[in-house]
C-alpha cells in the first residue's frame, strides 16, 4: 500500500526590505524570508481538501504585517517570531521551519560623509557574503536556532601545504609545501537549547559578528596541512569562544588555484602566477561541536 | 571538549564526456560526477595528518580512468562501480557517496536525415532537464540507489483548482475553480534493495523512463485541487507501476501564473493572459512511500 | 560642456504567458517582453521633467492589454505591434526597440496521448533553446526585424581538425586532425526590409524553423577545419536557402572538449574520454550576408 | 553572392591571479581576461586555412606569460600590453580588443591584525562589485581606452519622486513623492585619447577610485525627479570632476521596491515595508559626454 511520508510546504524567497526611520537618519533591513508548514497534512495529499491548509500566500502576507507590527531586529529574532505565529494559530500546523537570508549594505560615504545626520539614507550593497539562519518551532514547545553565512569568499596566498596523502594507481599529484589555498565559506552553527521567545533579545547580532570573527581569523591564522584542518580549527574556534554555540557545520569547496607550468616560454613560476579553476572542485563538509553538546533533532532539517 | 562529527570530503563536479563509436555511429554519454569518501578522517582534521587521505584529484583521475576501462553505460551503474571502487581499494575510505548528473542529447537531423549510418556523429543537446543518481556504498557490504530527475518544468493550462483553505487575518487569497498550475519537477526515488553489483545490468535505463512516463502522465493527468494532491498523486502511479521502487521524495515549487487584471482597460481577462511570478513562490516538498518499504539508511543524505 | 548623448529607458522582462483555447485543445505562448523608448528625453534628464516619459509601468501594462486585444501568435508580429503602437501614439517617442525571447513547451503525451483532444491542456519545456527577436520602429517610418535563437547546444563527435595555424612562442598548441566540436549558437539574421505592419502574416514561424534547420544541418554537415569555418557555413546555408534574410551574425563559443591524458594509468585513449572544460573557451564571432543587402540602419542595436 | 561582414575571435575569460610577494606581505590581482582579434581572416572563414589564426589557446598563455614578465598592476595598463603584443607581433592580426574584470579583495583583520607584516597573506573578498576596462589597439596605432564598474548595486530610502509623467490609456501608475529608488549600476567611462603606452603609469588606479566616488556621491546626492536625472547626474559629475574622461555610458535597472498594501489587515505602511520585485524591472540606459569630446571611433565596441 502506498502512504505518505515526509512532508512539508510553504512560501519561499518573500523578499522584504523594511526602512526604518531614526529622524533623518534611516536603516535598512533587506531580507529573504521563507517558511515551511508541517502537521495533519494527510488530506490535503490523498484527497485535495484543504481544509488544514493556510495558503503560502497568507504566509506571504504575514512576512509583511508582522514586518510592519513588530519590526525587523535581527533575523533569527523575526525567525522565530514568525515560526511561533504558525504553529501556535493553527491547529493544523505542528510544526514550522523558518530561514531567512540577509543581505548587507554599508551607508555612502561612511567616515567622509559631511552632510548633517538628518539626511543619512543611501546605501551601498557591502558584499556577495549572506547572512542566514533557520529556525524550527514545533508545538511540543521546542525551538532551535542555526544561524550562519554563506559565500564568504577567502584566500590563503601561502600558509598551506598538501602532503602525505594516499598514492593509488590513479594518483599523478605532487606533494605541496606550498599552494594557495581558497574556498567560499558555507557555515551554520547551533545555538544552545533556551527558552527562545519573540520579544526577548538574545544578542544574535554580536552573536553573529563574534563568531564570523573566529571563522576568518582561524582561516587565516591556521598553517593548513589540508583544508579537513582548516575546517576544523575554524569550527574548534568558535566554539572555545562562544559559549552559546554548541555545534558548527561547514561545507568549504577547494577552489583551486593552479600554478601555470610556464617552462615552455622559458619562464619560471615561483607561485606567482596562477590558473583560478572552475570544475572539478574539492568539497570538504564536516561538522565539529561540543562533546556534550544535547541532541540536535530537527535543527539541521 | 571539542570533536569531530560527521564529515565527507571528495571531488565534486567531474566533467566527463564519453564518445562511443560503433562503426561510423556515434553514441555520447555527457555526465557530471561527484564522490564524497569518509571514514578513518579523524587525524586529517585534527592535525593534518593526510596519511588516511585519498586525494581528490586522484578522484577525478579515477573517473576517467574507469570510464576508459569499463565504459559508461546507465549512470547508476557506473555510480556502483566507483563507489565499490573506492571503499574496497581503499582501508580509510569506511563509505563512498557518488553522485552523477546526466546530460541529454538528440541525435541532429534523427527521422530526417538522409545521410548514411556511418556519418551519424552529431548531436543537439534535447532539453534543461537533467537525469540524476546518489549512490551510497558502505564497507558493510550494503549498497544504496537512488534515481532521479531536476529541471523537468511542466504546465497544466486548465483542470487544477485551490479552495476551502483556512482562512486567518492575513488572508487574502480568493479561491479558483481554474488556474494554470506550474512546476519544475526534482524527484528522487528509491530503488528497492538487491545485491547491486558492478557489471550486472539492473535495467537502470528503461526504469527512467518509465518512472519519468508515469510522473508525467500522472501530472497531466490528475484533476488537482493542490499541488500537494498533485505531488502524492505523481509518487503514487510511479509505485503502483514500478515494483522496483519503494519511494519516491519530490520537490516541486508553485510556479506561480497569476491572470492579469485588465479591468482598468476595460478588458475582461477569460483566463487568457498571465503574469509569470518569479519570487515568491510556492514550495511542495514531500515522500510517498510502500508502507512495507525497508528503512532508508542514508540512501538519501 | 556636459552634454547627453544617446539614451533610451523601458521595461524589461515581462513574463507574458497566454493560454489559447481550441475548444478543449489548449495553446501557450510563453514570452518574455522588453521594450526600450527613446525619443525628446532631453529635459527628463537634465530637470527631472517626466513629461515626455511614458512609465515602464505602462509598457507593461501595454504587453497583457495588446496580448489580450490581439493576441501573441508569432513573436515578430507582436513586436512590430508593440512598437508601432508606442511610437505612433505617443508624440515624444521617436523611436521603439522590442525585443522578446519565446521559451518553447511540447505537448505531454504527443504521439501516444489516447486522451480525447478535448482534454489536451499539459505541456513540458522542450529544451534550454529560446526563440528570440529584435524589432525597431522609427517614426520616419522604418521597421527592421531580426530574428534569432540562443542556447541552441550542439556537438560533432568527430569531423572536425584543426591545424596549420601561426605557431608563436606562446603556442604550445599540437595540431589535431580529430577533435569534438560543440558550441552552444547565438544567432540572429535580418529579414530583408518590407512594409512590416501588425495584422499581416509574413510567415515568421515558418521562416524560424527553416533557418533553424539550416543552421543545424550547415554544423552537422560541414568537416570542420576550424570554427570560423563552419560559423560561416552556416550562415551561407541560410542566405542561400532563405531569400527573406539577408544577414546573419553569430556568436559560437568553442566549448572545449579535451581527451583526458590516460598514459599515467597504462591507459590509452582514442579520443574516447573527454574533459569538458568550462573556462576560458574560445569564442567566435562573425557576420554572413548577401553582397547586395541594403544598409542595417539600427537593426542591430 | 554570400560575403563575410564583421568578425572576431579569441579566447575569452582566462582567470588569473597573481600574487605578488613583498616581503612577507603579499599583494593579490585576481582578474578574468578575454581577448579578441581581427584581420586577414577571410581564408579561415571561407576555406578553413588557419594560417592567418593565432590560436586561442596560444592567447590563453599569452595573458599567463605577460604576466609572469611584466606583472599586472592596473588592469588598463596589462590591457594595452596585450593588444599591442597581438598586433604587434602578427601581421595578420589588425586590431585587438582586451576586456578584463578585475574581483576585489580586503585584507583579513585590515586595521586590528596584530600579526607582524612579514605574515599578512590572508584575503576576503571584498564585494559582488566587479572593476572593468576594455581596451582596442588597431594596427594604425590608435588606442582606446574605456574603464568601468558592475554590480555596483546602491539604493536611496528617500530622496526620490516619480511624477508628471505621460498618462495613456494604459496607465494604472499613481504619482509618487516619496519613493525608494535602488539599482544596479553598470558604468563605462571613456578616457581622453593619449599616447597610451605599456610601462608607463596613467594613473589608472587612482582615476578609477576617484570616478566610483564621483558616481556614488552623486547618486546620493541627487534628489531625484526620475532615475534619468540621477543617471544624468551621475554622469555630469564624472565629467566635471575628471578632466581625463570624456564620456560616461550607463544602464541602470530600475529595482522596483513597491510599498506593500497592508490594509487589509488593518495596519497603515508609512513607507516602511517594501517587496523588491525581480521582474519586471525598468531599465535605464544613456550616455553623457562633453560636448568637445572627440569621435569614440571603435571605443565602445
Amino acid at each position: 500500500m502506498v502512504v505518505l511520508g515526509p512532508n512539508r510546504y510553504g512560501k519561499a524567497e518573500t523578499r522584504l526590505v523594511r526602512v526604518l526611520r531614526d529622524g533623518g537618519v534611516h536603516h535598512i533591513k533587506d531580507v529573504n524570508v521563507s517558511s515551511a508548514l508541517s502537521g495533519a497534512m494527510e488530506d490535503v495529499h490523498l484527497a485535495g481538501d484543504n481544509a488544514a491548509v493556510l495558503p503560502t500566500d497568507t504566509q506571504k502576507n504575514t512576512v509583511y504585517a508582522l514586518a510592519r507590527k513588530h519590526g525587523v531586529d535581527e533575523i533569527e529574532d523575526f525567525a522565530i517570531l514568525l515560526a511561533r505565529h504558525y504553529v501556535e494559530s493553527q491547529p493544523s500546523v505542528h510544526h514550522a521551519r523558518v530561514e531567512i537570508e540577509e543581505y548587507l549594505w554599508d551607508r555612502i560615504g561612511e567616515g567622509q560623509d559631511s552632510r548633517p545626520p538628518g539626511e543619512r539614507h543611501s546605501f551601498v550593497r557591502s558584499g556577495a557574503e549572506v547572512r542566514t539562519c533557520v529556525v524550527h518551532h514545533d508545538r511540543d514547545g521546542t525551538t532551535t536556532v542555526t544561524s550562519g553565512l554563506k559565500d564568504l569568499v577567502v584566500l590563503n596566498s601561502t600558509g598551506s601545504e598538501f602532503s602525505g596523502f594516499i598514492r593509488d594507481e590513479y594518483t599523478t599529484l605532487a606533494p605541496t609545501r606550498d599552494r594557495v589555498l581558497s574556498t567560499a565559506v558555507s557555515a551554520r552553527w547551533r545555538h544552545l537549547p533556551r527558552d527562545f521567545r519573540s520579544g526577548t533579545s538574545y544578542g544574535f547580532g554580536a552573536s553573529y559578528s563574534e563568531v564570523r570573527r573566529c571563522l576568518l581569523e582561524a582561516f587565516a591564522g591556521t598553517h593548513s596541512l589540508s583544508l579537513q584542518q582548516t575546517l576544523y580549527a575554524m569550527g574548534k574556534r568558535v566554539l572555545e569562544t562562544r559559549e552559546e554555540i554548541c555545534e558548527v557545520r561547514m561545507a568549504m569547496p577547494n577552489r583551486h588555484h593552479f600554478p601555470v607550468d610556464l617552462t615552455p616560454f622559458g619562464l619560471d613560476n615561483p607561485n606567482e602566477v596562477f590558473y583560478a579553476a572552475d570544475r572539478p572542485y574539492g568539497l570538504i563538509e564536516g561538522a565539529v561541536l561540543a562533546d556534550d553538546a544535547p541532541g540536535a533533532g530537527f535543527a539541521w532539517e
